[in-house]
């Protein structure tokens, strides 16, 4: 093969040991959390039919998104795509098991694909995280999500602040100040910038909407209360009056038993246009270390109804976890110790006559439960020590005929390099 | 979304709840036995260059495997594939990371691509297995392979017999009977069947590839022998001098510490070419539950160097798991329950003032590492009950204004019905 081919596709990455290790460690985490609040996997194929992602309840075959997808055929000339997201095969399997016992509570975790420009931190291929509840209208759900969110960064060891805010209380903004409805989304996507570009950045947009600045600028100042969550309901209901939208945003957070890092901001919105309640979104604490959310979500009560072209909605609420940029604040914290390998115990045999005696000993501390590496090409000892040390196996056992006779071994702490003499079976006692 | 919208692309599933947390487990016991032995894990992209696999040292573009591959391009008009099988993107990984440690240990797992016709457990999309060392040419790290797939298959309680041969042997037989070197891939493909259509049926294709009926018999006659292992390589010595193959054989086997379940089966050839030394297949001691083979590679110690450009071997050898093949063993044997959850314990208050306290409790639960589901549309008892029991949630703790006031769960066992009083924090105690 010519050098030339030694390359991957654009905008793909490979991942060796240690990276990999480490995916497989936030994965892990956030299945275990997703799993202790009762939601089970479900794998839905990587190549869709390109008719469900066009369609007009998913992205819309004149989309940005539909624009960014693979798109291939296979020998039946059939088109398809490669999925870009989760949600809408979730509809379309919702769809398809008509008798799924409802509250439906899955999550789904694996590869999506873009077939965009790459910019830093934007790939071709990468993973998402998604948790969702379909068949429960209560905000009691929007809850359990938000608990789950806390729980996930809590357990990767990230300060975060949980944004909320309820679609509902943005519409019901517009509708006091007799905002057009067709352009009702495009103004939504100008407040959610509020927090980013200011009062005085979003009026300017909103002008090139057409809409006088006086006007913006007063239901810019409403959303833009400060205070406790409780504080911005009160002065929200003083202009507001009591509307549904502070009604679910109250009862979301009161049900919570952990209220600390929930942030009421009426200024959210997150651009999607099927949010129908709550939305909510997640940063770190210090923006300084990563300015992107690193989660995000909410409840869209029509969309999966729309798609199975039901009459009535289908509730369903959920967030998405970015397993890119989780990494990419692991990476550039070093709050997480990365590690070079899985080994934990390296076993060598001092000649080649103790080869067959050091796999055995190696198969015996194997099924104590530890990792084990072993030497099969009966390297020199100083190669050996070397290999362990490149790789951070904190231990190194010795096989040689002395030890083969007291039936004991010699096990190498390769942080201080001190030696002992134990028998295999206790080796669990003398690791860390 | 019309009807004929819910559907599937050709060829590929979706797996639910029960389905995904048994392929979960399954992936999670491989895993696990790979680490113990030192593997790490690597990802590779889903997306390749088309030029990587259809280069000559990959599949060639003429080749059956190029020919099912899903291709397709990205907006720069780039022809890309799907990847079809791991070994490929192995090795480009190891050219592109020449300062890589050897011996490389590791393991991958993922989905893979052909689009080819769908038969019976045949998909467009499936899983593989994969562990494969590279940098040691020692039978020792054969026999490592080995004792990985005995420890697999002892871990999913599946009693297989692990076939092995050494492609040494064939050659040498090839050799000894003066075949053409030409048609020798095609004479050793016919030869691999000799285990399913017997000598006659092998004479048969063999002398429609121009082999004299004599000969043919004759050496497969040698090939057909019978006893132990330590048998058949007396017998083959006998007919062959120690050859090298025989030697590999005999000292694969010997480091091993349980030689129990593999069987020396000297026709055995596997049909990729690129093996040069030994082959392994497993299947169940059981045939009749399962035909195909669970599992098979072998050492190939040119694929790399040649794909690299490389004058000398890259030595490496490997194991394939067929993850659909395992899965179909256990629908067929039912050696696995099935689980319709994660969920552990589900808890339903009594009356939506006590949905705080229940979702406070289902909390404390869950941090003793339980998965707890909880009702939070407040249902009735008798439907909650239902739910727990289609979902076979084992447990269900009820909260109630009583047990409120006591600081007390009542604890429902869904087996036998039978119900208790007890404190949260020792719930464990009481769960099996």
């Amino acid at each position: 093969m010519s050098e030339s081919l030694l390359q991957r596709a654009k905008g793909v990455r490979d991942f060796g040991p240690e990276e990999k290790i480490e995916r497989d460690r936030i994965v892990e985490s956030l299945k275990q959390v997703f799993e202790s609040f009762g939601f089970s996997p479900i794998e839905t194929p990587i190549i869709e039919r390109y008719e469900l992602f066009a369609s007009k309840f998913g992205q819309g075959d004149q989309s940005d998104s539909m624009k960014e997808s693979f798109k291939l055929k296979d020998q039946g000339l059939r088109d398809l795509v490669l999925r870009n997201e989760f949600t809408i095969p979730f509809a379309r399997y919702v769809g398809m098991n008509p008798n799924l016992r409802m509250p439906f509570k899955r999550y789904q975790i694996g590869q999506v694909f873009r077939d965009g420009p790459i910019k830093l931190g934007r790939y071709r291929e990468f993973w998402q995280c998604d948790v969702d509840v379909v068949g429960n209208p209560d905000v009691s759900a929007d809850t359990e999500i938000l608990m789950i969110a806390q729980k996930v960064f809590a357990k990767l060891g990230f300060e975060v602040e949980i944004y909320l805010n309820n679609r509902k209380l943005l519409n019901a903004v517009l509708d006091k100040y007799e905002i057009n409805k067709e352009i009702a989304t495009d103004v939504i996507i100008s407040i959610d910038k509020l927090d980013k570009i200011g009062v005085d950045g979003v009026v300017e947009e909103l002008k090139n909407k057409n809409i006088e600045e006086a006007k913006a600028r007063e239901f810019l100042q409403i959303l833009n209360v400060t205070g406790t969550n409780e504080e911005k309901i009160g002065k929200l209901q003083t202009s507001l009056g009591k509307i549904d939208a502070l009604q679910e945003i109250e009862q979301t957070i009161n049900l919570m038993p952990n209220q600390e890092n929930i942030v009421f901001l009426p200024s959210l919105a997150r651009g999607l246009a099927y949010y129908t309640g709550n939305v909510f979104e997640i940063f770190l604490k210090d923006k300084n270390v990563m300015s992107s959310a690193v989660g995000g979500g909410g409840r869209y009560d029509k969309m999966i109804g729309g798609f199975l072209g039901k009459d009535g909605d289908i509730p369903a609420v959920g967030i998405s976890f970015g397993l890119e940029t989780i990494l990419d604040v692991i990476n550039k914290t070093g709050i997480s110790e990365m590690k070079k390998t899985v080994t934990q115990v390296y076993v060598l045999a001092m000649g080649e006559e103790n080869m067959k005696s050091a796999i055995e000993t190696a198969d015996q501390i194997r099924n104590l439960g530890i990792n084990v590496d072993i030497d099969l090409q009966n390297r020199k000892l100083k190669k050996n020590l070397e290999y362990a040390n490149a790789l951070e196996i904190p231990y190194v056992v010795i096989i040689g005929s002395d030890e083969i006779e007291k039936k004991q071994i010699t096990l190498r702490n390769m942080k201080d390099g001190s030696q002992k003499s134990i028998k295999p079976e206790e080796i669990k006692n003398y690791l860390n």
